[in-house]
């Protein structure tokens, strides 16, 4: 019999994943992964302390190389190779060697679409100009260190107030950069309802960036190609360094012309065994659409984690076994300087446009026993069905030890808790940890007396 | 219609959080609390920090005094009024004054047991000793803070090797004595296997405490009626200051005679609603029984969180309402100086007890991505139903941001999930807060592969 080829488009989080897992499951099978890059496996979400210095080397960043996969796990991982087609009635990749100049066509029986994300750009002016990065790939990571070290850019402005944006503001301010936000909206950080992500805007302030909220990206001003201004719909403002914070797009593309189901936003559609609409292709990762279990509705979330997860489990059914990833709630965590800011499920506005009808309420804590030394500023928000309880989405912001606690939130999600199964909750309580009540089960307890309950 | 009269028996955690619960509730009810110590509703759990010195007075441990509770909640709380006897024929309990050196009986329509616990120890020669202290009340951590600027020992042996004698270890050495553990076990902490007790174990040593495995305390010796030392089975240690850190006993001697049913250990025995076999008469906290939601048998713990709980549950019905406290999972977290040890759910000598197959194994991982700076080490230890994959417990072992990961654990011991479960979980990731994988996920990972699922 032919030995079976897998073909993977992608080499990091997800498609490594998978590609370990298929190996793991089935010692026969192919395996050939192009990854763009030079680069396979390694952290995205390390790059900002990777500019910041808190990391001293980009290596630190890669989980393992393409010669470590080929001793390890028998995997061919071919990097500066691009797919730049899927031809799905002929079972076939047109696949780019950037080094060689060449292209070829490789056949699969197996096909695993894991091509990642890119820092989301509106179609404006000089959006390709030097000096302008989204933070996506390692190589983006690389290339603004070695922009820094080249240019010595002063002014750098981030367009969009979401986590990468507010981490790289971070890691800018600390390599001495003057740095300042452009926000559509009125708050920075909109995966928070705004009453919360006014604290970060206010934190945000303190650390000294300057932020123009409500304002819109109009375009980019060049000089000799080079970026020199960001042009709002209310000013513009001098850069020499620009960081696009907007959000992820999936890298998708390339399979315009193919068969395979995209979303609305481009990301390729899946079941919840990462089956595409083709019988024989799978997607994972930052490429694909997932499931909110809370709302749902299919989801779209570019995260390391779900990344790693849905890999496997694409993994998992590529080598003939059943496994299925069940979704998200919507967790996700930040750290910009001493601030910690979480959060999980659905926000106000988007319970809204569900026409759920719910509660809310925030309360002020401590991470620790009030009366012991360095107890912190802890926010937590909690939001409720007003008929049931149940929770439904839970946002905090606050210092060191904040955030960890939006995972029994989370978890509480996930298994469909009412505010009085969080009261309920066995948590761990000392006093360097917590308040005899931890901080979750305190606004627990305020919002079912609200709800009078 | 006569009012209703409510006396409360213990004026801490559980019968503070009662009387409030009971005041909202009802503004009518007179409630009366007779408390033996001089204090009310304060953090026992702080005592070993008011020790050490981290915190400055111990009326920061203080949440409430009489006055405000007289105040605030209309709440009659008598300190120095000890409860002598319950004579459940005729709705009365003896009181004692302990300043006037009076006693008198006192009526009640409801009464609600909530005397606490205290330091156990065996019934040895010269136990009661001055120099010899359990930390159980604020009133006993004020006095070994007394005993130590009054006499400056300079020895110190803890009895037992749980949390509360570790707690003290730690504050003893900070206050610069020599510290020595005596452990009737191979490993301190036995709340813990002893595969990871060991760690805490090595811990302690590296911190300078000398331990004295397998030793049985046998008695005390000595001098002028202040302790000189203690004898083992094996040895005597010259001593001038003893904790005893061998567990709780619930405070019930004074129900002896009463026909409310008692354990076999002496914890009052209740149902979810926190009543006792009494139709009129509830008990909450240390003093109490709980449940175990693990095991399905009727559990003893003395914790803060379990006293604040039931105290408001047992208060909502007391009040006329309908409220159940449906049990604990065992969680229990502790800090002994930069080492953190979570524990929750069962331990494998209680799964053999009860006759349960499970599986188990131990990670090592770190707190945060393995490249960011601090990253601490981490040690995960899960146990699961061998047959079904549901988690049966966990324990952590680590440093700086480790422990607390215990609460997920604890929410899934709750809800029942199983290994998958938890690998499915969303949890939150960034490279400042934890690896890829959260290292609870990472133990459930190996541990599925280990049952082949």
């Amino acid at each position: 019999m032919k030995k079976q080829k897998l073909v993977i488009i992608g080499g990091d989080a997800a498609g490594m994943s998978a590609a370990s897992k298929v190996r793991r499951e089935n010692k026969e099978i192919e395996i050939i992964v192009f990854e763009k890059s030079e680069y396979t496996s390694y952290s995205a979400c390390g790059i900002p302390y990777f500019i910041s210095g808190k990391i001293s080397s980009s290596e630190k960043l890669i989980v393992r190389s393409p010669e470590q996969f080929k001793k390890k796990y028998n995997i061919d991982a071919r990097i500066l190779h691009e797919v730049l087609e899927v031809d799905t009635s002929n079972n076939r990749v047109l696949v780019k060697n950037s080094t060689e100049k060449t292209q070829f066509w490789e056949n699969y029986d197996k096909l695993l679409i894991a091509t990642g994300g890119k820092a989301y750009c509106p179609d404006v002016a000089n959006r390709d100009a030097n000096g302008i990065f989204g933070v996506s790939t390692l190589r983006s990571g690389i290339k603004i260190d070695s922009y820094i070290k080249d240019f010595n850019p002063k002014n750098a402005v981030i367009v969009g107030g979401g986590y990468i944006g507010l981490e790289m503001a971070e890691a800018l301010l600390i390599r001495g950069l003057k740095v300042s936000l452009v926000n559509r909206s009125e708050e920075i950080m909109n995966t928070l309802d705004p009453d919360m992500g006014t604290l970060i805007h206010k934190a945000m302030k303190n650390l000294g960036v300057t932020i123009y909220s409500n304002e819109e990206l109009k375009h980019f001003e060049t000089e000799k190609d080079r970026i020199s201004a960001v042009v709002t719909n209310k000013r513009t403002l001098k850069a020499d360094l620009v960081i696009l914070g907007m959000g992820t797009s999936p890298n998708t593309a390339f399979l315009k012309n193919s068969k395979i189901a995209l979303s609305e936003k481009g990301a390729v559609k899946v079941a919840r065994t990462q089956r595409t609409n083709i019988r024989n292709i799978w997607s994972a990762g930052d490429c694909a659409e997932t499931f909110h279990l809370v709302s749902k509705k299919p989801f779209y979330v570019s995260l390391g984690t779900v990344a790693n997860k849905t890999g496997v489990i694409a993994g998992k059914n590529i080598a003939g076994g059943k496994a299925v990833f069940p979704g998200v709630v919507g967790t996700a965590v930040c750290k910009i300087c001493s601030y910690e800011v979480a959060r999980t499920g659905l926000l106000e506005k988007e319970l809204q446009k569900l026409n759920i009808e719910y509660v809310t309420t925030t309360i002020q804590s401590k991470t620790r026993a009030h009366y012991y030394p360095d107890a912190k500023d802890i926010t937590v928000k909690l939001i409720a069905d007003k008929k049931t309880g149940r929770l439904l989405g839970g946002q905090i912001v606050g210092e060191e030890g904040a955030a960890k606690r939006i995972d029994v939130l989370a978890t509480a999600l996930t298994n469909r808790l009412t505010l009085r199964n969080i009261i309920d909750l066995d948590l761990s309580y000392a006093p360097p940890f917590s308040p005899v009540w931890d901080p979750v089960q305190i606004a627990a307890r305020k919002l079912i007396s609200q709800l009078g309950k």
